[in-house]
């Protein structure tokens, strides 16, 4: 990557860690949001990597996020629970959430926890993986502001509402699906216009919200399936909301502050998510799920490629490889990073 | 639709419990699976709907299905159970893990029942229906037999593997999506086929993987997200893989005796399903729940729709549109079915 400056990753979590810290961060919500931007910067994600500390300590600063949450936890029943986040970042409100919903799982089979009062957390795939260290599935969604257009919609009206699981491998990292449910992030639009390049097709909409392929048209994202087969991402976008906020008490996505497009950088924006164990040894048990996993694995992994594609990867494979990687060359980062962590 | 013999849901219930009842099914066997199909057949889901009953009435016959299914659960936890459909009729034993897992989610907040043994369900919405209209959130997933390419891979491998979740809305039919994760069913290309007409692109592929709108070439089907973004349709799959099967100690995908491409009618198949119940109670709370529900699709169906199109809907609102047409109208019916049905 051109541009890019490689940092070792206890480095640049020292330096993160330093930078929240400045911007107010109490010691318990940065070490979860450190550790969960270094999982996607490690595995690749660098949407949601450590890029995205500098847009926290903003935030910090302007009264947005609280520095210092007071977590409080609702235990409702043997296998579900609520938790406020008192608006801190949504990194620490979801780390302690799934290690609540894993705690009910090892005695109820299941829990989960329904977080309100949060924010960004990030890539929800570092709170599922965490189920999967502890030998549990971990499934989580987080629902955001609206920048997806509903199938045959012309106004943005869900976010990109992640969906998010992390299934234990045994002798083998977790698979792990982190899956926005649009096709492309709206990140994505604003790159293809600085480099003045088409966008593929079905993947956004004008402000008529008609598919166009032209970046600088561009207003809103179309659902995952894009024109013929929306009305599957757009239906998957809604099981999100539904479980992040319509379940927990947040706010709605087209209800929500923007993350970023907006000069509102004071109020709180209320974001849900939905943390869920599952504990295998309640199921087929421990033994024989890892002999399923691994077989499925083994089998998926071996299936020939299309002439001139693959090989056939597994979620979260090439997220593993990028990790392998960059332990060895050091985890590139942008020139705005760099300057905002000082290296 | 041209040919369709419109027949009333009450003398086309009675004669599918007829039609099973004369192949040998359970009157329980018979009862859940006639209510499923006319779940499908009333919605407007006909390719789930009650032409099913002739191929069911043939796998009863040739011992595929077991006609009267011993089904044994095992509580494993507060929340958690294995259900063995003892190679019955998969709508039977659905319809019984849903009861349980709502029965443990009023204890437990949440409740799952993994089924193993399994056959084709039908419609897997029908199931997290049953939730919703006992005022839970459902969720329900089955695997199937290999018909999916992976993402860039060129043999089947996964199921169309469904996920289907209802919500309960307050005074109003509950939101219902329930969608297989590719982009169309095998079904479609057979239609497809036969009317000679070419496929959407990005849906199928020939026998060496390459995607192809040529229904006669098409071999086999490419996961939801097409050629650019299958890796997410692929993703979802394995999630319905993991849930369903890996978890539950079903047979995977790969490994599925085909549902009807075979000649082989005696083998149980061993599918597998996942049922999950979710009580908002435990959350925000029924009442704060019944109200953001309503103005989450309120605002939803009030989206302006793009040029020439909309209205936008909410996941089932076609269904029960469909529903509430039929029970005027009747119910259309194939010829083959009608000649099965004797009507």
């Amino acid at each position: 990557m051109t541009g890019m400056f490689l940092v070792d990753a206890d480095t640049l979590a020292a330096r993160v860690t330093a930078a929240l810290r400045a911007a107010g961060a109490s010691a318990e919500s940065t070490a979860a949001t450190t550790e969960a931007l270094m999982h996607a910067s490690r595995t690749g994600i660098d949407s949601h990597g450590v890029r995205l500390a500098a847009h926290y300590a903003t935030m910090l600063r302007h009264g947005r996020l609280n520095p210092d949450p007071a977590l409080t936890v609702r235990r409702t029943a043997a296998a579900t629970a609520v938790l406020d986040a008192d608006d801190g970042l949504g990194h620490y409100a979801c780390d302690r959430a799934m290690d609540l919903a894993i705690d009910m799982a090892s005695e109820a089979g299941l829990g989960a926890v329904g977080i309100l009062r949060s924010s960004h957390c990030g890539a929800a795939g570092a709170y599922a993986l965490k189920a999967a260290e502890a030998g549990m599935i971990g499934i989580v969604t987080s629902n955001s502001d609206a920048n997806v257009a509903p199938f045959a919609g012309a106004v943005p009206f869900h976010g990109t509402n992640p969906i998010a699981m992390a299934a234990p491998v045994v002798g083998q990292q977790p698979w792990l699906l982190d899956l926005a449910t649009s096709s492309i992030p709206f990140n994505r639009v604003r790159l293809y216009r600085s480099l003045d390049r088409p966008l593929p097709a079905g993947v956004a909409a004008d402000a008529q919200g008609r598919a166009t392929t032209d970046a600088h048209a561009a207003e809103m994202l179309l659902p995952l399936g894009g024109l013929d087969y929306g009305f599957k991402g757009a239906g998957l976008a809604g099981l999100v909301t539904i479980l992040s906020a319509v379940l927990t008490g947040a706010t709605t996505d087209p209800h929500m502050i923007p993350m970023t497009e907006t000069d509102d950088r004071g109020t709180a924006r209320n974001v849900g998510q939905f943390c869920l164990a599952i504990d295998p040894a309640r199921f087929v048990g421990k033994p024989a799920y890892d002999a399923a996993m691994a077989g499925y694995l083994g089998r998926l992994r071996q299936v020939p490629p299309t002439p001139g594609g693959g090989p056939v990867m597994a979620p979260g494979d090439r997220e593993w490889e990028t990790a392998r990687r960059r332990a060895g060359d050091g985890i590139p980062i942008d020139p705005d990073t760099r300057r905002f962590l000082g290296l």
